[in-house]
């Protein structure tokens, strides 16, 4: 099987590339499956149950999420009953949505979702490598009946990226970071045979300071005051993410790819 | 003119590497001036008066650095007189080195190097903007009297790194972020004419955790004790850069490429 | 002369406190001289102008500040042209204000006050050590023509505080901290001279978390959504600080006496 | 009952003043209980068997820790098998060791003791308020079977240390702070009934930077190289700590007093 993961949509530069470019990538591509990180795309904090549903229309099958996850009210009542959105699962314990999802495709393709966040140098969360024990299997995703394991760490730096990946090498088909809006050129099979990239980056205007317009970002850094507001920077959007095979006879990566259009980056179109 | 930036080098690996390839690439790509950040390369922390001499025989015309420059205190004597060697500017006033260096080739094109610390998620060190102001002009390179000026900034997160490239946009050559060990994929030349990369990478071995020995980091992250020694990983390295070419006029970017060999990542040539 | 710090004024429960007692203070322990961290003063983040006369009206001479002293906009007009309000030294250059004033009593008193932020657990600041080495001289206060020198170190971590202690025994009258919002009850004159408190407390309502309505702060750290919105506690008062009198041939601290008066704490009431 | 809490033991300094001091304090207290925090004892980092075993014979009932707990090694081989030696209950998961104990006096009287760590500018830990809701009763302490309920909140701020008090009030009869090494004077019964101080201070020589040797301390704080090497200050240590009167109908606290005894802070002995 094949699928496709899109990192952080950041507000309607970045919905605007999904929603454009999705649809003919699942059909171009024939793509099986299709994860996109919200946690950024109602004006770069949280999701609203509009834009969902949108994503949803376009051919996301699942959002996952990060820090921002419920940063809009708006999706709270939607959270708990909504099994195509994700936030991670150890966020803090009490709140409403759920971290893991199994999810089958119209061939009858078995799925495991899981999306975590990192500690390093991010808010107080509670353990991931507990959730991640718990969630991902400790076989190759076949052996646990999946067609396809993709864990999406959230995360600020490489190194806790870099060790998860590690930790779940053969385990599942794709280990692959958000968070810092940037992608990685790390893109590669790992030696146990699980597909991995530090960061997908952001699905969003790369002219911009990780999707927020940049002279309100670099006054920020600069101290000036009073305080500029933050807004997402709106030129025309990048679709970041990597597209993976499996081995069907493992559910492990056969080849993993780095998908790039549109906006300010170079392009990457995957190879079929 | 045409110039090699090298991400931070790790260990024996990111320094065979790099010794093994800039004297061809500065040969086949004609390269005119060549940059490594140096601040992991003594066994991943530091640098030594030793390893200083083989980079500068192996073609590396400036060495680069960042938190971890003095970590080894075996180059302290040669922090001083050593003008080839930079750390931050922004380091603890009383550091001994510095941080801006004019380097003239042997083509007589004269170029300013740059190198400072961001502060977000990362030690307590003085303001790199006020470095920056300082020391990098306010016009394109050319109008200041030089070929070209790059900068180093070696910082923690995407955000910092993104601020800093617009802040010197139309100012630089070329502003490459460090630290992160991962390369980036967002390879650019920004409105105002500023190449860059929000990291370069690291030149060491990526079947690491960041240029650490793998099994040890993760067990670091999952808490086991006694806590293991960190170790640069052995296995075969990669180099990880930039290539630019300035545009003679301005000494702003006409081009910037990604440059990654050997080792477990996808090789990128550069296109001379 | 005797004089005394008042530690950061939190909502309207600490400017009660402070208003109502101060005046009686002044008279009853015949002050020279007060000085009051006025950072939270306005609803927990900044202070206004209006607050700043009502202050200075109870008798308050000089307001120190900290990362939140310029939160409330209403003050950033008068941040340049009152020479009685200070806000820390290491800023970001550009800050509107001033970290550092010289006063003259009605008895002809001559005071120099010094304001800086920590930065270990803090955002990003200049560096404090830098501030302290340019504006504290480098003798006891009255060899440098001063009857007192006040410094106020606003940071988080007893380690930088301590440190700073240190690094001026011999040459403040008074090294007091501030920002944590509880009182230490380390109070002691160091050996060099100088009188010395970790942190002064906060003047507001200790039934709370720091100055701030206690269940919804117990509630963010509970992770509950949607995340309560931060409101000072409105129950009684308490004033904190310390009293020093100086000896006259030195300026250095004589003797330094905690001051604790309402509210939920226990009552100290110095000795003259 | 009558216990005393002893606040982080830090170095020979801290060890000789507890051995000297608890002995005459059992007895002239005529204290039940004794509980001192230890993750400092053996030369600023970790404690070691034999330290333990002096604790022990001086009057120590039971030795808490924190994120220094099993620095030093020659602990682990006791961690599991030493019911009076706990470390923070939310440590990584696999850690040796126990963060909870049931105890009981000569008298017949039965305490529980539970150590957690904060994490708010700290390690990644696991979530101590599941450990707490885990651990302490919801009811007054004699509801549940106990004399007494003790809780160490080892954390680095004071807004985390007092959301936990309030979180606890009514359930323990004492909750609290270690790790910042200075001793608060928020000494209070919370309305609830629970006897709290934010930081019980250290047990160690208070003419230094929290514990260790001051001029290198400050040195750090500058920047100076090479860095100088960590070690507690020897001079004359102080003993600090809280003592509790609880209810025996509720085995809340009736009374809370501070103990400060040697050293350079001012001396506080409980009234009884
Ligand atoms: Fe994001
Ligand atoms: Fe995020
Ligand atoms: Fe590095
Ligand atoms: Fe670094
Ligand atoms: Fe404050
Ligand atoms: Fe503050
Ligand atoms: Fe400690
Ligand atoms: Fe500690």
């Amino acid at each position: 099987m094949r699928f496709l993961f899109c990192g952080d949509i950041v507000g309607k530069a970045g919905r605007d590339v999904v929603t454009a470019n999705v649809p003919r990538l699942r059909d171009q591509l024939k793509l099986d499956f299709v994860v996109a990180n919200g946690e950024n795309a109602a004006h770069g904090f949280g999701i609203t149950s509009k834009i969902c549903d949108e994503l949803f229309d376009a051919g996301v099958d699942v959002i996952t999420g990060g820090n921002h996850s419920w940063d809009n009210i708006d999706i709270l009542s939607r959270a708990d009953d909504e099994p195509r959105l994700l936030r991670p699962d150890n966020f803090q314990p009490g709140m409403p949505g759920r971290g893991v999802g199994v999810y089958e495709t119209a061939k009858g393709l078995r799925i495991l979702v899981v999306n975590v966040l990192g500690r390093l140098f991010m808010d107080m969360y509670d353990n991931p490598f507990t959730s991640l024990e718990k969630h991902v299997p400790g076989t190759v995703p076949a052996e646990a009946g999946f067609d396809a394991v993709l864990v999406d760490v959230h995360a600020e730096t490489t190194s806790e990226k870099n060790a998860i990946g590690h930790l779940l090498d053969g385990r599942a088909s794709l280990v692959v970071g958000t968070h810092t809006h940037i992608p990685t050129s790390d893109t590669r099979i790992l030696p146990g045979g699980t597909g991995y990239q530090t960061d997908a980056g952001m699905c969003g205007d790369y002219d911009s300071v990780i999707g927020m317009e940049k002279s309100g970002s670099v006054a920020r850094f600069l101290g000036e005051l009073p305080r500029p507001r933050m807004a997402p920077a709106d030129g025309e959007g990048t679709l970041a993410g990597v597209v993976v095979d499996t081995d069907p006879a493992t559910g492990l990566a056969a080849k993993i790819q780095p998908v790039r259009l549109g906006g300010q980056l170079q392009v990457a179109w995957p190879s079929v």
